[in-house]
């Protein structure tokens, strides 16, 4: 697991623009990830798609503005688009990247996908998760799961990036230098999270209107979630022996974040995790470890791809509080897939991805 | 046009229980006229209809509570329920009630309609604004328009009362006291209303989504709404000449409550229209005329069945400013059905009806 | 423990109108108070209090409309009040209880106390935790812990009710009896709890305002907060030995609401635990066990004095998930202050109360 | 006034860092011009000030991240900012920016002020409306109302700006050039305008406190708002005669956004005054009047320094329809500072400013 200082460009870094295109635009993610490519200036959105809007733009479609506002929604054509990128995101629903993927990738574009498609290594749990027969293996277990801080020198050399949910995104970063380093128990992790509600993605359900959402608060999925089995086979993975997480997911009534109050038990001192964990991401510059006591919140990182993390104890009843926080749009989805953009293509990690949140 | 105390039972009030139906129960208006129905001392509902939902209760789809929660949604079927119940309620969209209003009238049972097909004098205007044809012109003609404060006498001999829409109720309440005393110019009529998103009725439209209203303010069907030639025709047939109105609807991101902001023109000094206008409806237990100088918000009304007016003006530039606010739901929808369905039977007029807001 | 049927009244029932008085009125615990005793047949509000009020109805304040509208708030004089009432609720901060309590009781008035005062048997742990001196302590070991369904024998006996904490109230009603019962361990227990914002009660800080709320989601006081001991209280009492529990609180950009998560280790099978606990609340009007399968959710409660539970587990990982939702305004505060005064006055539990919720 | 293209650079353009200083850098538009300013590639910001913070920094304030997180809150001192400056933005509350102005004027550095001390030209009616005493009524002579796209070339040579108020910036945008070309009635103007919470600014009072904002929707100062005043004097003065605009403000419970439905009367055609409205902003980046038929809506511009416009007739009524939307903290306030400075210095008008909104 790489520790290294990474966003600093290497030594041979010379700017040059390179092209993209976004297989499934029109979506929350999609969307996402065109409005923070206008940031980004060695990148240059090429070919946007879309089954059901193709032929019209994101200024008819939205009154979109700024510099993608005309680009022209076309059918999604490995073949058409390939021709004119050196990197495709997959904005599309589980199941539908497979095929993409593999089209992109034999014509030598890389792929950076937002599935779960390419997520498992364990390719019978997948199937039995999503009910989604695996047509590549070979590929899944190529594709690397990019968790960008953790797989940061794996997403460097990578031709396929299975990007992670957003859940997992909040859960793994904290966790996952602990359990490694054993400054936490394996056997009593609890993820308590709370979602905004564009991690749904655009939908027109009565459940999703906004009278049913508005001055409300739901579980859901209680204990049946399908990120369970996608946190728990990182955190097996990178711990080399089985890992349960209890994962409850809740909706908050509010566009974008997701909080995720994490109960475990400390192997060690509050302040000796505390001081583990600021060193463990020193240099990692989307991941900020609060001062003891300091509890972060949604409206710090909302619009931002940073991931805040604090961490409580409750001494007298013998367990370790973790939170953290992260734009579900950003970090959990559109601004950790530039992130990889930006190790798969050698640029400096952070480039053209904000920090400062809307706050308001 | 009866201005005299309404809410005084008359002499030979003997309250016992009627019966009633409500065809469409699992709308907005209908579940807020059935929780309504539970303080209601003297109705009872004995059937409920859902055409999709036939054969299951408010428990099962709803986690209801309370008085009907195990109530069977049967299918609209008016003779079954003519059988049971000696009054109706329509919650079904413009074009569906016509022939339900016909059938249980027939039966002799009295119908309150929720929708806008006996709202019309004017058939042809109906025809043209609703896209739909008259069927029982008779009818249209007999029906009586549901304002309850204005045609209250008219309301209690009624057996077919067309309940107003939301909007009509917010501007009409205070303009026609005020236009019928020639106390306002007829020529200069512009209400600005903003409502909140119940009013759009139980959605799954991309539209109505969480995401698409939070945090979010918009306007539509500028300059084109069905209840402006509603909301002309009643003006004007109480006026006797033809007036006009520009009425601009907005969705705001709250669940309940409409805020109308009127612009009108003063003949006579801001003191003069709001003592006039304050003993026009000094009987009427829902009609407040705030005092001089305070402004009535939407959370004073949410849970009642009041509307609010509030006068001012701007004596500099010459216009005239009239806030009214209700709840949509209720003085706009099923609470004035249940104050009408009082006037019909003879009940006091706001027995059931509740007054006090949720405040928070 | 009493598990009788409690909502039918006792044979020598005689309605009679009992007179109250509140102090400290104008919070929103009071106006709730106030506001769900017009729907009250036997409760006749003859006093209500504000400080800094007094002088001014609620109409002047807040535009009050209905029942109690009129009532001019008083200076807190306990000996006027006496003469004019046979019970009092105290909705006043914590520490300035006491004082109130003793001079209506020792008038021969009832008292229900919304703060923290007289929740503690350890007297000591209160000091603490609140940094109080009690100053009566034998009316502390007198006070009855209002939580109604669990206490209801006491209560009817009791001079001095302690309505608990809003959060006490979700955790407790779920916990106790599966605990007394040995179903679930007493070493593993965590709450994750989530509250609306009217939980803090009026507040005019910064924190509280509307742009630092809306689009946040925030945690608060964790491992800190004064809940938790006296949760462990009256867990450790009614068990008999001590209890622990981790306890998390949040706020949700909602008005009213409570949503607790929590996360326990059943001793027995889901079934077996679900029909426990639904025959042990099956008399308890305002306790609904909800079918196995269904997540109860805050919309279902808010407006009413329900808690509903889910009951889920987690069998692959070893833990039992339980969801309890209530009004925190009602069942956490001026509902169940209601019901525990039915109880004291011997008056059908739930007369006056709402179960129906506001939905929408 | 100036109609050409003005975003290209002049041909003596070279770009060279521009240093500036915040006074007042804490409230939410000295935080949104902190935000956005990291965006801008010529701006550095050099010094913020705060009378309470001082010594402090937005990271231990607000948790904040980025560029500007580990600057150091100053004392407002001039005289010591001066040294380190070659602008500065004053984010004061009216009345506290004479005396600042001055002292920087004085010393050579170009000023921008958010406040309405320099606003007015009609210094008697800016005493009269705010209660101030004018200090230095040549600096309010010489200072330039800075409404960008319409004073520009003035903006270009200012070294005082006044920034204007948020809604005259959304009312003034569509009216300015329809009232000075004839196209619509000077004597009928009706401004319903709505505005976001953050409008008022960081407040710590109850009015703004989460649980008396949300679910609700408020009028303020009907009649009384003091940018009717301003509105006027900017209209009357470009008009060359008296005008006069009735202005209604309405709280929408959202952060950000105003929305501002405006009724005209139309002198001309639908047609052609959307014509030539579109002509008259066509080299504006900023301003965009959207295809007749489509609604502009708050979503579209949140994040953005745009102002949309959209043009409506309800012919048989004789009324236009204007709608005109912005973000209230960046058009409407530090946006357009920061438009106004790019002029200022002779940077391309739209340097450093977003236009696609956050959309969700």
């Amino acid at each position: 697991m790489p520790e290294e200082a990474s966003n600093t460009p290497n030594a041979n870094f010379e700017p040059s623009v390179i092209t993209a295109g976004i297989v499934g635009a029109t979506g929350y993610t999609g969307l996402e990830l065109i409005r923070l490519s206008e940031f980004h200036p060695f990148l240059k959105i090429e070919s946007i798609t879309s089954r059901e809007q193709a032929g019209k733009t994101l200024k008819e479609l939205f009154g979109w503005n700024g510099k993608y506002a005309h680009l022209i929604l076309e059918e999604p054509n490995p073949e058409k688009i390939a021709e004119k990128v050196q990197a495709v995101f997959l904005c599309v629903p589980s199941g539908k990247a497979q095929e993409l993927a593999y089209s992109f990738l034999k014509r030598g574009i890389k792929v950076i996908d937002f599935s779960a498609d390419f997520r498992f290594k364990n390719l019978s749990l997948y199937e039995k998760v999503y009910g989604i027969k695996p047509s590549y293996p070979d590929l899944s277990q190529k594709a690397i799961y990019g968790l960008s801080e953790i797989f940061e020198r794996e997403i460097k050399e990578a031709d396929l990036v299975a990007n992670p949910g957003c859940y997992p995104t909040s859960i793994l970063l904290p966790l996952i230098p602990l359990l490694k380093e054993d400054l936490i128990e394996k056997n009593y992790l609890i993820a308590d999270s709370k979602s905004g509600v564009s991690g749904a993605g655009r939908k027109s359900e009565e459940y999703y209107s906004f009278c049913e959402i508005s001055e409300d608060f739901k579980a859901y999925k209680i204990a049946t979630h399908r990120h369970t089995p996608e946190i728990e086979e990182k955190l097996s993975l990178l711990k080399g022996e089985e890992v349960q997480i209890v994962f409850t997911p809740h909706l908050i009534p509010i566009n974008r974040g997701i909080f995720s109050t994490i109960y475990v038990k400390f192997r060690s001192s509050l302040l000796t995790i505390y001081e583990y964990l600021k060193e463990f991401y020193q240099n990692k510059t989307f991941i900020e470890v609060v001062p003891l006591g300091r509890i972060p919140r949604i409206s710090e990182v909302v619009g931002t791809n940073l991931c805040k993390i604090g961490l409580f104890e409750d001494k007298k009843r013998g367990w370790g509080i973790i939170v953290s926080v992260i734009d579900n749009l950003i970090k959990g989805a559109s601004g950790q897939a530039l992130q990889n953009f930006n190790l798969m293509f050698n640029l400096p990690e952070d480039i053209g991805l904000p920090k400062t949140s809307f706050f308001v």
